[in-house]
């Protein structure tokens, strides 16, 4: 990927806005999101649901689609208005991947839009129009305990992060966070329009994958409520990692796998971005509380598993593995290791700083 | 132990209300518990610290005092009245125990007492008349984002839970919950005196050990800034398991060791207990929720480590391995199975329903 | 009331278990109570409604019944055993007061109970046994972001606070903390049988009349929920005085209005009672915090409405005007003074020490 | 004021970015901003005191310097690079108000800045540079239960919210809420450029003056402690107004008086607004729940008490009186009224609405 020539200006991004998720039993995936998660249906059908969060205006911020394969059908930014959607679909096509116009409502709710197939092998769609629905923030009758605020970002898995870096950084996205090691591999980077951490991340790895999509609660109650909820109905094994505070972002996190295998992260209070210095914070792969500020285990299904995307004809995208190390095998096991303290790294001769009682 | 031909009646005993822990570094132990922990110093000198939480009136509920090895030098329940120290002396001498009367300020702050090692092998104090102290209820200026109110419980691992539970019975404690299988072996049991889950529980293993010692909190989100101030100072390796919500008493929990290694719980919102007919819970030991609601896994350190205690000439007493099954054995690995729904363990042929992503 | 030639022991009371109030609109009070509040309902047909909070498992902790004028019907306070009703029978008629024995289910999911009319003039109930039904305490699909745990007490007004505070004490009940000035007038008093607070608290007031029953929440964000639930419903004209931090008590407060005017108070957070010495804490009616922490207006309303309550036979009981000095008219206005800082109060002519912004 | 011959484009402003508040004792205000609100000192000395928040990494969001009489000195707003310093200066001339342009350091750690006499009469400083000091969110070692995050916004007095709202629209400011009556009186408005529903917010009354600063902290019980320790160091009357639910902007909300009467909202949970069609809301300046969700009576005091500014050259801005309706008159009281539902207002004659009990 070269974007050396590129002449036409990025489009003018907002923000992550919206995934369509291919799941394979649409009643399974309803009790998840709608019964247990809480989600506002604003519409549906036998073939997809549109579901909001409770302070969310635009007609949904996630769509589940019936399929016969789990998937990720599509990951949506809104951009700054209409002319930027010609944009994109300029930008794109100078680039060179393919695109597809589509007109309002080729997605409910959803106006005039373009599609692309990304140069990391995405399926996105920057669209400005959407419909605009009842915007529930003081709907505190409706609010469960487990109050879901709105949708707050993307997580891709990429075999180079460096290079899915460079081209977000075309797209005008910058960098909050990452992760590194001395020899300056890139194990993770997150990137951010709206002034939030991050509207994307990006996950070194096989890719192209989706690791997960996350959405924002106002408190950390309401998070663990949601883990409350699911003991209640004996469905505790949808908790696959946390409640746990991200060492980055600072985030308070809880990971969830829905009935498809797709990953949600329930996430809040991370910091504000807005400013044009907002310093990056670059963490060592080896620091121990990078991924957990406390420094609880990572489970290794979090590192590995990830959900298939679909290409514009809705066909799954091959696969490409990561040449670089991957940092599951250099912060765990015989081969890698972590520290608590950085000084303590230095000690002695084998893995060092796991936490105590963690050791396997 | 056979309390037949017992005369004396037991004493009235009103709750757990402090533990002595011998630490070899009374430096390191003050950074843990005053500065992290946030707990209240009563009184200190160069051999000893007195604790208390910011809701007690009485002179301390813990006490560091330093020794040459890391062990529980005694566990003290309060009595109802300075009679009652008498009958506790009374009914310990008639079972045969090792008993003795100590004057006021034998403890620095806690009157007259009697000081026995109990059948299950622990050092036990029964005291009423302590000094009190200022409350610092509403001291809001002092209490740090950690505030922790109050003492609430004692964990004991004992052999056979069976036998201590009648000790303890006999002593006039009820079982709130247990966990057993279904040959009726009792891996834990939750007795109380006051009206919360337990004042002392009885944990299954190689005993007599202290498994630890628990403060309560008023909310969920000061045991979490505990976290988040261990992970400041770059001690999350001192986080052992949690936080999480508990099956058994419902309890949002934390596990840390302290500089020792001596077991802290950091405790919340279990529940009322103090009608005659609480309902006791019996949990299976195989279901996945009992030791945490959101079926976290329970680190190995946690089921194998305890404290070593002391007699009363401060000499280590000698361990007895449990005879019974192990629940480390029965619920993990290749011999153990555990599930999230209890249909799902009459499926198939090896362990079913641990968590997604947690199969080592 | 002289007690002197009491003999019979008072019954063993373990703590306030349940009330009954009479509504004039079932249907609007489901609204209230079932709708907005969350209790779960047992039992309900179209003379009452039968409701518990999440944490307990006897039948109920208050019935709305249908009746012709808003009043209190009966307050019920659970006994230790069987045998402790039939001691309230004999202790009340050696007493003199009315009594009446009822069978089993005289009220639904309740013993054989008996019943009496007190010497301050309420209808109080007896029982020790009573249905069980599921405790919901890990119900989390069903707690609402407001969800109630249980009953903590009633609050009555009384014309003398002294003499109600003796009849208190007769059945056993303790002072942990009062409201008095200088010379020595008793404005209220808080009193236990369980480890809390209080179990009964006694306001000083034309009576008898029944201040307010109050609910316990597990944290302060679920008595928030309340509030802003409320408000989306466009009924914030039911919360009287709140959200606050009582000084007295410490617990973290909210008051609200039932659709027939009767008082529910939300609370959470006070401290544990349970040792013997606990120490009574004496609040100065000048002290502008001892009602609200942070010092914010007690609204008139609160000091001057209650509920009327009913005699055995369902009929008003006559109202006693309190003869000594009102804590509204010694606090607030012309001829009454608070103060923040005690200190202060000594300075000046008038009336010092009141919230800035809040002088009428 | 006409803007319509200016030509110079506004300058890019990022956000409300600090303020310099004039105190008359240094040491009171110190107690009040470091001591309770736990503000971060980056610098101190006999003059001034320059604080931050604990997510915040530009040298001050706050200046306290020492002056004869309490009055705002300054407020910045941030500017999205140094050259829009410079379209600051170009648009003030053009605009033709006082304008000053002044080196890196005239004030302590903001680099080169211009600073303006703005239309409203406001004094107002514009900058980019600014020195970088260590962003203390993950330092949970120094948070206090009551830890502040960030400067959120400002909130002005202004006598016509009509122009001033116009000023600031010309500045690239939108406006997220606003209240008005059915005559279009405007009696506030809400206006941004970060994604919140503030960075200024306008308020009618005799001006120019402030209003208040606010802060945000990351949830409501930190908020919550901050009243809790005022009233342990008895200074709760330094609590004017609040806890409580704001219905503009949906925040939880907290007013403080600090020792010079300066007004400062302690502010969390309001919504995300960084969409480009954002919807305006306006309120009913009679609908009860406007200012407070739950209907909680606002204060006198805050309706009519401000703080004064200063010119550029350190003197007192003369006031003009607000000529349009105040909303205190048309809200409270025999002339004005208030309703929680919008239906009620239709009945009856007098004043309808108000909460129960709340009646003057």
């Amino acid at each position: 990927m070269s974007n050396n020539s590129i002449q036409a200006p990025p489009p003018d991004v907002v923000r992550s806005a919206y995934a369509e998720l291919i799941v394979t039993d649409l009643a399974a995936s309803r009790r998840f999101y709608v019964d247990v998660l809480g989600l506002v249906v604003t519409y549906e059908d036998d073939d997809a649901i549109y579901l909001r969060a409770f302070e969310e205006y635009l007609h949904h911020c996630l769509v589940l689609r019936r399929g016969p394969v789990a998937a990720l059908g599509r990951l949506a930014y809104r951009v700054r208005s209409a002319d930027e959607v010609d944009a994109a679909e300029m930008f794109y096509r100078e680039l060179g991947v393919r695109t597809e116009r589509v007109p309002a409502g080729a997605e409910r709710g959803i106006g005039e839009a373009v599609r692309i197939e990304d140069p990391l092998g995405f399926p996105i769609e920057f669209f400005y129009a959407a419909d605009h629905v009842e915007r529930f923030t003081q709907r505190y009758d409706l609010h469960g305990a487990g109050a879901i605020a709105r949708l707050d970002h993307f997580n891709l898995v990429v075999p180079s992060v460096p290079e899915a870096r460079k081209y977000y950084e075309s797209l005008g996205f910058k960098v909050s966070e990452d992760i590194q090691d001395s020899d300056s591999t890139v194990y993770a980077a997150w990137m951010y329009r709206k002034s939030t951490v991050h509207d994307v991340a990006l996950t070194g790895g096989d890719g192209p994958r989706l690791h997960h999509i996350a959405f924002a609660t106002q408190e950390a109650h309401q998070l663990m409520h949601i883990c409350d909820h699911l003991g209640a109905v004996r469905q505790s094994d949808r908790i696959e990692r946390g409640p746990g505070r991200h060492g980055v972002s600072n985030a308070f996190y809880l990971y969830l796998r829905d009935p498809d295998g797709h990953r949600i992260e329930i996430y809040t209070h991370d910091y504000y971005t807005g400013d044009p210095d907002n310093p990056t914070i670059t963490w060592d792969v080896h620091d121990n509380q990078r991924r957990d500020w406390w420094g609880n285990a990572v489970v290794p299904s979090w590192y590995s598993e990830a959900s298939p995307v679909l290409d514009l004809d809705r066909r799954p995208r091959p696969i490409t593995e990561r040449a670089e190390a991957r940092e599951a095998d250099v912060t765990i096991g015989a081969d890698g290791f972590s520290y608590t303290r950085a000084g303590d790294a230095l000690a002695g001769g084998g893995p060092v700083g796991f936490k105590l009682g963690e050791q396997v």
